[in-house]
């Protein structure tokens, strides 16, 4: 079986970037499989990144390395990781991109990466996706042991994502995390966090009332919004064959309340 | 030989989703080879999946597995299927996503997938494409039987595509089905059924006048709309290194009428 | 080891162009793997695609056949060509696309592909890239020798890409070649061709001043513009986690002047 690294940044699809990434990947393990997840994170957007990581990378298999390179520290002291966990790997910028999986993966081991043998020569200053990061992923992929790239740090850099509030009796407060490609509004209310608090009855998002909490896009009612548990399980706000975003006239960071059935 | 899997999708490349799809797949079978026709079909767009599918299929190798998740019933009770013909697999929700696929190939059996154990645990509500469609395609690719994934079925969804009018006395009436990236109007007249109804002399799309049928886009003259037969097999609005939508002012939809010659 | 095929197109990724190809390509060589540069090159710039070529191509390993079809002379009489270097391949129309290859490597033969048993069939008129390039790129990565493709020549087209003017005493003069996806402005002046020249002091572009020049994106001041050696090797502007091109209001193609220190 030959080795997956994933790939997500900000880096677009239009440039030379990717390719380069790629190029720099393979010429130092040709027998990889490179797989795609999102090139289009807003430009230095490291929460969206995250978040993007933390939806996608549990459906690979193990021990495949997750590179990710939002980076808009690019050139200065901030440090290059290599994040362990049980199942994966996973390297990029220590600027909070792996923030969500600190808090959802067991952390076993965390290398800032100083081994400058095991980078692509001359590091430029402006694209280390290309001189470092795809590099020091190529070499892990080739079986070299992690305590070989650098030091093992405890303080790595951890964000803290926006978290729920229960604002008042039986009402709970969050807000839009995500608009995604269908219109769907994305909040930052996880199921599994939901069902400790309670059954949800109905939403208020943007100040418009979603009425209806369903299963899947299919029992909504035609143009009218309603609350289901999506994909990543997280409480997302929908309108059958619609956006929802554009109906409800939402934008990305819009409040989210629950209120308790 | 990797077995290769195709995908059509309407996730876009920015959403976590194509990864995820991947990683579902990888999962289960990580010697493979997976080729992106497109995800950006417009979102729950079966027509256009359908002909983005017609388009490409059969310039892949025998026995690739063509994967299109264009679902807008995602969760709701329509039927997941296996659509096998002479040369290809063909996997997909049972909307008419393969209604071209069933004009154009022999087709052998088709399975409506029931054999839940194929399928990624625990299956969302809104996510088919990595929880259902994406594991029977890699499942598919491993050998295992179709006949093992659900039983035959013959009252598959076909939609009937717009079809070719003869409205008075030698006038072909159509219509533009797709506008593509460089902005050619490409129309539902095939040029094998043109073949046999007569020969193209100008054209009318839009109610403006196309005045030259031509061989190939370097044969236009500047400025000057032409019909042509594209790379598809159909007959196509272009302008020499322009875009014939902007120029023109044409919709998709809009009718397009052949003077015969 | 698989060989390696990497693409170029305007091909754009919402349309059957790119997936059509790679089929294709698989169809002759199924052992291999195909890495995208970009499809997203401006609808027939050759300029574009030949500066993308020339930032991406040296990442990749030794012996990488890189195909790039921008085509606007699909279906002329514009040659198809394989260009051989010390360390690549190059495939593609003999429309300038390779200019600034044949600048930067050391160019063994260049073939006039006419072997048509090497093509697909049917050809189309208006799609080389399935039927023509990608077919031959795939038999050339299944060991075909080079001279059995065509007849060598030397006269094929080369662009002339725009170059530095040294205007008055002290003052360099390029221009904006590309605006990247994160707003800089990448210009048409090489560091290496820099040195030869002097020390840059400050520059102005499209009349507006930038009064630093910096190591990287993290030394520059919020709001300001400055000028770095970008990855690629020629100076961009930039401003700190935001898009110079917006704040500065300038265009793709604007002056550059370079006042040396």
């Amino acid at each position: 079986m030959r080795p997956i690294i994933s790939l997500i940044s900000d880096f677009g699809l239009r440039e030379y970037f990717v390719g380069a990434m790629k190029g720099a990947i393979l010429s130092i393990n040709p027998d990889l499989d490179i797989i795609d997840i999102s090139h289009q994170v807003s430009s230095h957007d490291i929460l969206e990144a995250a978040f993007t990581l933390r939806c996608a990378y549990s459906a690979f298999p193990p021990r495949t390395i997750h590179l990710v390179v939002v980076d808009p520290g690019v050139g200065s002291k901030r440090r290059p990781l290599i994040v362990a966990t049980e199942n994966y790997y996973f390297v990029g910028p220590d600027n909070g991109v792996f923030s969500l999986i600190y808090e959802s993966e067991s952390v076993g081991r965390v290398i800032s990466i100083t081994a400058e043998h095991y980078f692509r020569r001359p590091v430029s200053q402006t694209f280390h996706g290309r001189d470092v990061f795809g590099p020091v992923a190529a070499w892990l992929s080739r079986g070299i042991e992690m305590a070989k790239f650098g030091e093992e740090i405890k303080d790595y850099v951890k964000l803290t994502p926006p978290k729920l509030k229960k604002t008042a009796d039986r009402v709970v407060q969050g807000m839009v995390l995500h608009i995604d490609k269908f219109g769907n509004l994305i909040t930052n209310i996880a199921a599994t966090e939901m069902e400790k608090i309670g059954r949800p009855g109905k939403f208020t998002v943007g100040g418009k009332e979603v009425p209806r909490v369903v299963n899947n896009y299919a029992e909504g009612n035609p143009g009218e919004p309603f609350a289901v548990i999506g994909s990543a399980g997280f409480y997302e706000i929908g309108v059958q064959k619609n956006s929802a975003a554009k109906l409800m006239q939402v934008q990305r960071g819009a409040e989210v309340l629950v209120h308790l059935a």
